[in-house]
């Protein structure tokens, strides 16, 4: 059997998205039976279509095309930003496409309205791609743990601010020119508040809260501090203390069912592997009272990382 | 909707994979919408059957009651061993139940066999919990990386082993008594063989490998040394090379498409998250073409987390 996707938007996770659905369409049918062809794409810049990395004809600028096609069942929503990806997202779920999307923003600040739209319209929306990037943190959740009470999620679930930090440890750099490094590396974008403020790390603390409580609570009501007040001194005393200073995103839900969260920097003691997690990687560690601890460590963005779990998502949903 | 499961044994795993869907059966039917029941349990020791951890009720002691009843449609062998597993395996397949299992040894042994018999019947055999106790590694595999290739899978996975390793290396204490106190905390069987010399490495390995690139090669034909030869001087001689040594299992799928694969204690830099995996902890690389390098880390073993993984399985087929 096969499944007609499109995709909005064909930027970084674009291009990933459709690489892991083509170059490894052998794998996915050996171990699935499936055969997910990518039908079409959303994509305005003519320079982007040119670009040769997929056939031109498959390219649309209009939305509609794809709303319209009944042969298109799940839509991959990789625009990002927040106001044309939420109206494309819900304008796909009311014409009765599944949706996928790596948007934390988006799904963070409209769980309740997309959960909702999704089920008045009998189709699902996943977002494996917007915690941790390649680690599949969300599956993990709702299969493998499936009969297990989570009573703490903690991670690293921003690649950048921990490449900005292990950059400040290890080179003895300043806070400004680490930050430098990673917007020339790749790491940080041009301006680099929502990561380095911890507003990313707020989004993926949501959903993690959602996935693992049940409990919504908005990234804007989250106990929130970036690292942007950092200096070597407070990286020096951490080492000092045996420990090393990570961003952490954090929820504990207490015996009395009240939920203690936030993202904060956070002296980490050398023994916990958390403190090992170095540069651009990701690592969530999830507390269960029947698996006991369990720690997922991956590549929490990119290209190629954050495409293979778009693909799993598609798959799953074809 | 609700599943009715059997169980056939009440050991260690049979309690854990109890006490998961029952504790936490709320959990299961947030998550899934689903309702699980044990609704019968073969136990032949009337000691076990009196233990008041399960309604004395649900026990029986003829298979062919579980096998007969139209309403169980899963099966959880848990009886361990070889020869009356795999034959209450292949019964309960036969006779139309889905079957899930932790014991790798007879998976291991038997692939072939309990695939071609599992689909002749139109059933599954699941088996999360054969590998890595409570980590979600088959599951990772199958559905969050279906989208990838994988090249090479590397882990730790016998904690037995580890947890000789780590009182070697930590306390220095000799292999003897290092085997000796984790025979004393329950971390070793009486006779150690199918831990010590990579047997039960071996058998995961064989199964990683199937569901890592499709490939089965019996364990009895893998490349396998163990630790019982190591000394405390091949301990200090690794902490010199800045390494710790770890009893890896490992395959790789070269370019040319053959396969290296080992089961070999083997130096360990200090670099390597694989290093820092103490005591009776499993983990498991996967290197895969789009997601990189995932580190899944947990509990390899032990009623809770072997249970945890069992009930994921049973969920999932209900």
């Amino acid at each position: 059997m096969e499944t007609k996707v499109a995709l909005l938007g064909f930027g970084t996770v674009g291009k990933g998205t459709y690489r892991a659905l083509t170059e490894n369409a052998d794998e996915i049918e050996r171990k699935t039976g499936k055969k997910v062809t990518v039908k079409k794409i959303l994509e305005i810049d003519p320079k982007v279509r040119a670009c040769g990395l997929a056939p031109e004809e498959i390219f649309c600028t209009d939305i509609e095309e794809i709303l319209s096609d009944p042969e298109i069942s799940i839509v991959a929503e990789i625009i990002g930003g927040m106001t044309i990806a939420l109206d494309f997202i819900l304008r796909a779920l009311r014409a009765g496409k599944h949706v996928v999307t790596p948007n934390k923003a988006v799904v963070a600040a409209n769980y309740d309205l997309l959960q909702k739209t999704a089920r008045e319209n009998g189709v699902q929306i996943k977002y494996e791609a917007s915690v941790g990037g390649a680690i599949p943190v969300i599956e993990t959740i709702r299969k493998s743990l499936v009969a297990n009470k989570i009573t703490k999620v903690q991670g690293i679930v921003n690649g950048t601010t921990n490449y900005i930090l292990t950059k400040m440890e290890e080179d003895g750099m300043s806070y400004a020119d680490a930050l430098k490094q990673a917007q020339e590396n790749g790491f940080a974008e041009k301006d680099p508040t929502a990561d380095v403020e911890g507003i990313d790390s707020a989004n993926k603390l949501s959903i993690l809260m959602i996935e693992c409580f049940g409990i919504y609570i908005k990234p804007t009501d989250l106990d929130r501090t970036g690292i942007s007040g950092l200096t070597r001194d407070d990286l020096r005393l951490a080492a000092q203390h045996g420990c090393k200073m990570k961003l952490l995103a954090s929820a504990e839900r207490k015996e009395d069912g009240t939920v203690e969260a936030f993202v904060r920097p956070t002296e980490v003691p050398l023994s916990n592997p958390l403190a090992g997690v170095r540069n651009e990687f990701n690592a969530i560690y999830l507390y269960c009272n029947m698996a006991d601890r369990i720690l997922l460590t991956g590549r929490g963005a990119g290209k190629d990382p954050t495409g293979s779990a778009m693909a799993a998502d598609i798959v799953s949903l074809a």
